[in-house]
């Protein structure tokens, strides 16, 4: 089982505490030398987000042992109507679900830990993360009542731990969120780097930095392999630091003279410690808005991540109270999600957030791609109410940074590291070939570069890396209603629910400038079953209430309104039928 | 009839050239003083293209006469499967037929002129345009049967003539196609300047200068009016002149190795004179593929735009015949059209366009917005084909560069215009209150500035300026089948035709990492009776077809395998039944 041959010096420093080092670490302690080296093989197996964006997942597996890194969604395509989330594929992991160990997460982003869920509902396995992310997993796992039977455990930057035969080591990195890390996997073979997400911030607003230092110790010690975030390699030089938005932040608010509205992702934390700070110097109380903001914050105060001053906070009902210079509002919806806070307010429908001539509002954030159409649209609402909108128009001081590794911070690490091979992992196929091609291109620091897609079966030994093979994977759509429903609403809308529940498709003709609905709305269905006599007309009337029962706008506003009418209909259907076809409202302009 | 008033002296040297000047003009020959002031109305009255993007068509009346400038298309939102074009609404010309005295076109862009087999088949008036945008104008109406009956009328910048009570005169712009102008037009009320589309570049390609000095003369005389081009009014600083991607095209031509396949707009014509040149200089052979490519190639020689030197022309199919490193081909499709010559290329599923290892592609064009999935879908699949793609990343010198004036280049405008009146056009909402929240800041410039949108009637007198109403207008959706199907192909999907041939909905299950088919489609229609027995079961046979003939790469690409779904069922329906019913196909990723 154990041959001979060079592995890397272990990190030993506080490395294992409590624990046993693993015996080929111990055997090399005092450096490189002829040891016994394992002639098993150790497999590298992505799951998701190797030619795809979002949905990352990763198996590595020694043997009888699998660890996973990472369990993200993906949100879906416009091609999705009807389905909330869309996770990975894991036939792979179920099918050698006794080999299992863990699974490992680097931060608590949806992308990599939102199919949670629906895999620990499927595999409860043990589950590490750091303590913000352990937050955002208990959060999720709370909602869908996975909670009490979770097994979450802590791990802390610079601590290591061991996995059946493999001892992890978790390092400090830098990225929008806090609390994040790349991982050390030390196998049998060698050691493995995951990135995770991030960039290398040398001022982040936490004071908690990118811990080069390891990763220069991990290159002097020698690296299998360096899996690394393939996200911005398009972008040449670096990614300016988080202090930049607070330039910027500083003109907005002493610029602003009516109310101030800031949207981020939720997960901005960061950024909301800005807003807040900000607020604070400049006299304006705080509410927030948008139910995932409104937790985000909650969870930042909690874990000492924001601290906001006694007094500074004020319910959302309570801003009719204060004067409109004396309020900034943090609110939850800057991708343009049809049912978002924001959204409702630039369409004058929200019970608080009420946007005024002369307010200000700022989308603090990037545009995720296939969202231009739905944010443009928000925007454009807002500047019909007057308010004077900033977003992202490419001026400096910056509204927004990225979170992620331009090509310099790309090359620092990989020269840091100098790997054995280099793998590009997080992006689609060209952004991963491209990240291929800068590794190829240095050669003084990187040994071999293998691309690889999800599915793809990487296998090493101590003669090389190879391609062996693939196994199942794709995407598996999930419907969970209003995503507060428990998890017997985590429906599954692989072909067999499908053919089971059958489609149900209401189609509305609307007039596209005026919003008026031209003719009553048709209700389609396939292989759905109502079994009840007047269950179309039922349906066309329910469609038709939603209709009246919104707005001008929201008429005009396509994501809006097949969201209120899919939630509707999905409503009365489940009530009556006990069913859950899939619901795909369609849209024609006329 | 006549009161009195100031009204701007008229440019006389050659501007009315063989025709009689206008009654109020000739009285104000020799300068400011008071004179004859029409009592009339004078009304703006856009019918498309403010408040969104593309589609733009105005009106212009004064009493008994109107006057159009430009008859634009839209192309249609991803809401809008099932229909290739969307025109406007012009019910208000054909309440008021007998009063429209023809169509004025600022240049050949299908948002200024993809209207126009519609329009005149509706209502066919004198259309006028500069000698290249009537080319493109002609081809158009000839591939619908309409040229033998439309009334074409060349004019030339700095050439001006008259339409009933209107004068005008066209003033050369540059723009990202050639041969544009900008209009001067005047009223009995004053003079109007409608930009049409523009940026101020100094060293255009073919040489034909900006004419600044038509706007400073306009500026130094009075204008009443200025109706300004939105479009890049978020950019700030200058556009780059298109001499800029000389520069990249110098880079690209000098390293590519094996073959050259170089993408850009079909209309870019300054572009293709680029390319053509270069490829003359680094002795590349030339090779047109597509079909918009090639009529554009042929007009812009005819016209003397280009000039190809004997033997630099190949035919397609004998790009097999010469060394890759002796080929550059000029390829359509670089918004990743479904079925373009540049998408079937990236799948390998062209005849010619064979894209191989090492070659290179150069994507030569911005994203429209909303194109994003498409166009990087096919640039995923070009780097599959391990070719080298070159493509906007925001590095200099520039791959493209825009065909709109940025801020300072708007503002240079208004300086040298001086109107008393300043009305943004061309733009969504945001766009156009930018643009004229820029205008308001401009204080000795600028007397007012005036928001309209789509159907918005704005009336002048003596008196002022004030919105009085609005007129009809939306979006008209216009199926058009293969696009080269003669008029009666024409057929608009109005609220009737729906109501007539209803709709069918090919519905298919996907998967989307394994392209495979997971069902058999099912056919759902509503509204839509084909009569025959086993119709249905023969739709789900063609469907079957189209599946089973396309590529894998072509089942994960949903654009490009909904259009041949819905190309081969539109062919078979309307073969069986005669009837044009909206074809919607839905996929299901699972």
């Amino acid at each position: 089982m154990w041959g001979w041959g060079f592995v890397p010096l272990a990190r030993t420093l506080g490395l294992f505490r409590g624990q046993e080092c693993p015996r080929h670490i111990r055997a090399s302690i005092n450096g490189y030398r002829k040891i016994e080296m394992p002639t098993g093989k150790l497999h590298i197996v992505p799951l998701g987000g190797m030619g795809e964006f979002g949905m990352n997942c990763m198996a590595i597996r020694w043997g009888d042992d699998i660890l996973v890194v990472d369990a993200g969604l993906m949100f879906p395509e416009s091609e999705l109507l009807g389905v909330d989330i869309v996770v990975p594929d894991i036939s792979y992991l179920l099918e050698n679900r006794d080999k299992v160990r863990g699974i490992l997460l680097t931060h608590g982003h949806e992308d990599h830990i939102g199919a949670l869920p629906w895999i620990l509902s499927e595999l409860n396995v043990p589950v590490w993360g750091t303590e913000f992310t352990l937050a955002y997993v208990e959060d999720k796992l709370d909602e869908h009542e996975l909670l009490d039977d979770a097994d979450l455990r802590e791990i802390r930057p610079g601590e290591g731990f061991k996995v059946g035969p493999f001892a992890v080591h978790p390092i400090q990195v830098t990225h929008s969120l806090v609390d994040c890390v790349a991982l050390a996997i030390h196998t049998p073979l060698g050691v493995l780097i995951h990135t995770g997400d991030f960039k290398v911030d040398p001022t982040p607003t936490d004071n908690r930095l990118f811990d080069l230092h390891a990763f220069a110790e991990y290159g002097k010690e020698g690296v299998l392999a360096l899996l690394q975030d393939s996200t911005n390699v398009e972008r040449k030089g670096y990614t300016p630091s988080e202090q930049a938005v607070r330039r910027k932040f500083d003109e907005v608010f002493a610029h602003t003279k009516r109310r101030l509205f800031i949207s981020c992702f939720s997960s901005s934390i960061h950024r909301i410690k800005l807003a807040v700070d900000m607020a604070w110097q400049h006299g304006r109380k705080i509410a927030f808005i948008g139910r995932s903001m409104n937790n985000s914050a909650e969870i930042a105060e909690d874990l000492g991540y924001i601290e906001i001053p006694e007094g500074l906070l004020i319910h959302p009902g309570e801003m009719k109270n204060f004067p409109p210079e004396k309020v900034c509002v943090l609110i939850s919806g800057t991708q343009g999600e049809p049912m978002s806070a924001l959204s409702r307010a630039a369409v004058d429908n929200h019970k608080h957030a009420k946007i005024e001539k002369g307010d200000t509002v700022v989308l603090s954030s990037r545009i995720i791609p296939g969202n231009e159409k739905s944010i443009y649209r928000v925007i454009d609402h807002l500047f019909r109410r007057e308010a004077h909108v900033i977003y992202d128009d490419g001026s400096y001081p910056p509204i927004h940074v990225s979170g992620h590794a331009s090509q310099e911070e790309l090359k620092l690490i990989i020269n840091l590291v100098k790997p054995r091979y280099f793998i590009p992992i997080h992006g689609e196929y060209r952004q991963m070939k491209l990240h291929a091609e800068l590794a190829a291109s240095m050669h003084g620091a990187v040994g071999n570069v293998l691309m690889m897609e999800s599915g793809d079966v990487m296998e090493f030994d101590e003669l090389g890396a190879r391609k062996v093979g693939r196994v199942n994977v794709g995407r598996v759509c999930i419907d969970s209603g209003s995503r507060t429903d428990v998890v017997e609403d985590l429906i599954i809308k692989d072909r067999r629910h499908l053919s089971e529940d059958g489609i149900v498709l209401p189609i509305i003709a609307i007039n596209k400038l005026s919003g008026r609905v031209e003719s009553l709305p048709e209700i389609v269905t396939r292989g759905f079953s109502a079994g009840e006599e007047g269950f179309l007309e039922d349906a066309r009337q329910i469609v038709t209430q939603t209709l009246e029962l919104s707005s001008e706008e929201e008429k005009t506003d396509y994501g809006v309104i097949k969201e209120k009418i899919r939630a509707d209909l999905k409503r009365y259907i489940s009530k009556q039928t006990q069913k859950r076809p899939l619901i795909m409202p369609v849209i024609l302009e006329i």
